[in-house]
C-alpha cells in the first residue's frame, strides 16, 4: 500500500450469506458520506454475489485479506444468515483478529449475536433485535434495551432500520455533529412512520422464540458449545 | 408459467446502474415481507452486477422480460445514476409498457425523475429529493413538498430514507394495517435520529444545483429534448 492508502481509515462492513440487506445498506449508505480520512468498504470472504434476505445478491468490493487492519468493524444482522455466521470460522477469526487493532468494533441487530459468539461483547453493555435479546443476554454480553448503545470501542443497535440511528451517531463520534448532520439531510432522515412509532407494549417480543431456537438447533448443530452458551 | 405464478402480484423493483441502495433496499425489505399473493422481485435490464452508491454492486433475480405486467413497479433513485435513467431506452420502454397494466407505479428519491422522463407523471401529484424538486416539475409533475405523495396509481416518495415510510403505506394499501404493523415491528422500524429532525430552515435547498445541472448536461448530451424539458 502506498502511504495515502496508509493514512486512509477503513470501515469495514462486514457481509456473509443471509444478510438482512438493510442492516448492512442503512450504515453503509450514511458512513460511506463522511469524507476523508474515512473509507467505507464492504468486505467479505470471498468477492462472490451472496445472497440476502431479500431477492437480490451482493457483492462485496474487497476480501478479509484485503482489509486485515480496519479502523472500524460494522456486522450487520440475518435471520438464518447471522446464525450460520456465529459458526463461521473465517468470519469468526476476521473479527478476533481486526479486534485487535480497530478502534470501532460495531454491529446492527443480530450481528450482535455473531460478534458475542466470539466473546468479543464478554461482560460488554450491548444490544441487538428485540427477539434475540435472551440469546445475546446467554451469550456473555449485558443486553439493554436501547436503540443503540456504545460501551468503549463496541458499539450495537436493535433491530434493522436501528443501524441508522447508530451510524448517525457514529458519524458524529467520528467527523462532528456539522458532518453528521448533512448526511442526515442528503438522505432526508427526517422519518414519519405512517403508522406512527411502534407501539411496544404491543409486541410480544418472544413470537419468533419457536423458529429461532430450532434454527439455532439446526444450524449449529456442529457447535455444541455454541448450542450450550445458548442455554439450547 | 404455471397457475400458481399466474396468481402472483409481482412488486418489481427496477434495478440500473449508479442506482442509490438505499432507496432500493429500504422498501424493498418491507414490502418483500407482505406475504402472499404478493411477491417482491429486483428487476434489472441483464443479471449482471450493477455498481450503486455504495460500495457493493448488487445482482437482480429478475430480466425485465422476465417480468412484463408487474403489478407494481418500484424505481429507486440514484445520483448520476438516475440522471443516466432518465435517457435508458431499454429502461424506459420497461416503464412504460409496465404502466399499462400495473396497478401501482412507484418511485423513490429521484426515481421520480425517471419516471416523469418517460411522461408518466405528466400532470400528476409527486415527490422527489428537495434538491430535484425544480427538474420533477419541469419535467411537468406538479411537485407536492411531502414526505411521500399519492396521485391515483402513482406513488412517489421525498429523497432515499423517505421510500421506508412509503413503502409501509403502501402495505397498508395492499395488505391492511395489521400487517404493515407487524413489518415494522420486524424491522423495529422505530427511529429516533441522534440529532433530532431535520431543521429544514437551515437547508440549503439549491446547494447542489451546479453538480446536478453540469451532470445532466453531461449524461443527457444525446437527448436534447430531455434537456430543454429540464430546462437546460
Amino acid at each position: 500500500m502506498g502511504d495515502g492508502q496508509r493514512k486512509e481509515r477503513i470501515l469495514a462492513f462486514v457481509l456473509y450469506p443471509g444478510v438482512t440487506l438493510l442492516d448492512l445498506v442503512g450504515p453503509l449508505e450514511v458512513l460511506s458520506k463522511i469524507g476523508a480520512p474515512y473509507r467505507a468498504v464492504a468486505v467479505g470472504e470471498t468477492l462472490e454475489p451472496a445472497a440476502t434476505s431479500i431477492p437480490v445478491k451482493v457483492v462485496p468490493d474487497r476480501t478479509f485479506d484485503d482489509v486485515p487492519e480496519p479502523y472500524a468493524v460494522i456486522v450487520p444482522g440475518g435471520s438464518g444468515g447471522a446464525i450460520r455466521a456465529m459458526a463461521d470460522e473465517r468470519l469468526r477469526e476476521y473479527l478476533v483478529t481486526a479486534d485487535r487493532t480497530a478502534e470501532v468494533m460495531g454491529a446492527v441487530c443480530t450481528g450482535s449475536l455473531v460478534l458475542a459468539a466470539t466473546g468479543l461483547l464478554d461482560g460488554r453493555e450491548a444490544t441487538t433485535h428485540y427477539a434475540y435479546a435472551p440469546y445475546l443476554q446467554r451469550l456473555g454480553a449485558r443486553f439493554a434495551d436501547k436503540r443503540w448503545v456504545r460501551d468503549g470501542r463496541y458499539i450495537t443497535s436493535a433491530g434493522v432500520s436501528a443501524g441508522i440511528d447508530m451510524a448517525l451517531a457514529l458519524t458524529s463520534q467520528l467527523a462532528g455533529e456539522g458532518v453528521a448532520r448533512k448526511v442526515q439531510i442528503g438522505l432526508e432522515y427526517d422519518p414519519h412512520p405512517p403508522l406512527g412509532p411502534i407501539d411496544w407494549s404491543a409486541v410480544d417480543r418472544g413470537e419468533r422464540r419457536a423458529w429461532i431456537e430450532s434454527t439455532m438447533r439446526d444450524e449449529l448443530a456442529r457447535r455444541p458449545d455454541l448450542l450450550r452458551r445458548l442455554g439450547l
